[in-house]
């Protein structure tokens, strides 16, 4: 953990300073002992001995100082009600527990997501947890670049930043360009595209790889901003579909948006997938239900988690270590809400 | 929380007894002013401003002083896959948030369930929250009945146990009753129940809801072990749908199960409500989309929330207070999957 973030309180606690002074070591030597990083056998002794006779507090020396870990991971979630995320917390949450971790989560969702984001970092960090695993970045957070910048383990998960720290995500731009080639595919020619929180790496980089093939498709594309929670989404899809220059498709940045699109279109007794085809991207659970059946672009839920805790777990071991930014694949799913077009002129 | 606990550390915070010395109330008034207690509108104006001059912590004037609380409340969560319990979490967060406490949560889902929520709860402790509020108790939660023996603050909200601890639940007898009678009136005779987790009160209360008040009207129930998740409730709706003597009618002890039934129905080929009529309980988000269209149960989520937060901040101003029990209403909302029994012979 890096010495810019603040610690619990009570005595004073000795420091690596106050080591190094007692070991005759410097104080790099000591910090690297502590951090679990590279130094010999005998000296990593002395350290471990001296930070005891110092009155380190136990729970600190008691974990294997080598890493002071905590055996905590702190995970920021933004948005509890999309079913995404339960479904990723569910995988972290396993990762985790394999390896003997525990998850401890804050949600920094609502209103003033950015200022609730920065709390929700700073209450984990207090409550000491050896890193966190951000999921709900977006160009606002502001936080999360800093703590990337000071040193602190921070791994950006699903969506992600163009900074210094480890990142891993879905190959969004590859997944939303599938989209565009399977509507192409069943002849559709207008299409809308419902997007999802213009901040987020995720609607950023599925407009993008939607919008680039459908051009090269010759596509129409009409870009509608939504959000991905689901009362915007219902706004959206309620413009794209009450119009009089309906689309024969809708893409939405996600599977809630695609839901909420499905739902409009039986409000207004729009034939699914007869007169409309609808693509999200997830595959959230909902969205293989028999009686939902859409089609969408399935991530690789556990193994992006997997590999969150992975390379945090890498992190902690090698704070020095360039900042990996991982893609895994993805894979188009198509069910029900997907066919050829029916010309009706 | 006891006063055993170490307080984050910072300049020398301004007391209640400053503040009272400020506005010339006594320091009993102004405690109970910050801690959300009964005082004027007039006499709370004034102790906020002067907090705020003395150069109060935001964060610590919300909190209220004297019970050196961390303004952190503890969460378990037993089953975050299932979407009533993110509603719940938000709700709960946004109870918390309103005021300026915040939620940690533990997740203590999965294989060994029991072990699960023990380690869940430890790890809150260890970090320190004012209290805790757990969703998913059932019979098997030793750890829950230990903490609440030990006079630890703990709130059991949505699902009960009959243990000396605040309580918080909804009227689930009452609402299972009511699904009793609208199928009742709907010409159903021979009907199913889908059973939750055999463990937990809200199946226990609403299974003993819904056979006695059918058994008062003469109908017919068979009991099919479920179970709360998706994947239990898929075979036990396959067992109840797939046999030869199919009832007319299911109801799911929770949302989750009744749409596993529908999805089953609808692999098969089943009429719904024609041949079919399903009923659920909660009215999770889903319920209420257009294309599921789910008759269910609608528990008062933002309410239980509410309340668990109002009886953890009472049980920690009264740590020595009988403990309070309390049930909310329901509401029984009826959609598209319920409707006059089509008769085919």
């Amino acid at each position: 953990m890096s010495t810019a973030v603040p610690q619990d309180a009570g005595a004073r606690p000795a420091t690596s300073v106050d080591i190094a002074r007692a070991v005759g070591l410097s104080q790099a030597t000591v910090s690297r002992a502590l951090n679990g990083g590279v130094v010999s056998e005998a000296a990593r002794e002395r350290i471990l001995v001296a930070a005891r006779d110092l009155g380190y507090r136990p729970n600190d020396v008691a974990r294997g100082l080598k890493t002071r870990r905590t055996g905590v991971i702190g995970v920021v979630v933004s948005d509890i009600l999309n079913p995404f995320y339960p479904e990723f917390l569910q995988a972290l949450g396993s990762a985790l527990t394999v390896r003997g971790e525990r998850m401890l989560l804050q949600s920094g969702a609502g209103a003033g997501a950015e200022d609730r984001e920065a709390e929700a970092v700073e209450a984990l960090i207090r409550r000491r947890v050896d890193g966190i695993i951000a999921t709900g970045a977006t160009d606002a957070s502001a936080t999360l670049r800093e703590l990337a910048a000071s040193g602190y383990p921070v791994v950006l998960a699903h969506r992600t930043l163009p900074i210094d720290a480890d990142t891993i995500e879905s190959d969004n731009v590859a997944g939303a360009a599938r989209v565009a080639g399977l509507l192409h595919s069943h002849g559709h020619r207008d299409v809308a595209v419902i997007a999802g929180d213009p901040g987020a790496s995720t609607a950023q980089q599925r407009a993008i790889g939607f919008e680039r093939r459908a051009a090269e498709l010759g596509m129409t594309v009409r870009h509608e901003p939504g959000g991905f929670d689901a009362d915007a989404a219902s706004g959206a899809a309620m413009r794209v579909l009450g119009s009089g220059s309906r689309p024969t498709a809708v893409f939405g940045h996600n599977d809630t948006i695609a839901i909420a699109v499905l739902n409009v279109a039986r409000r207004l007794g729009i034939d699914v997938p007869g007169e409309l085809a609808v693509v999200g991207f997830d595959d959230i659970a909902a969205a293989g239900w028999p009686i939902v059946g859409l089609s969408t672009v399935r991530q690789p839920t556990a193994a992006l988690a997997e590999r969150a805790v992975e390379l945090l777990t890498a992190r902690l071991q090698e704070p020095d270590a360039a900042p990996r930014h991982e893609v895994l694949p993805i894979e188009l799913v198509e069910r029900t809400t997907t066919g050829p077009l029916r010309r009706t002129s």
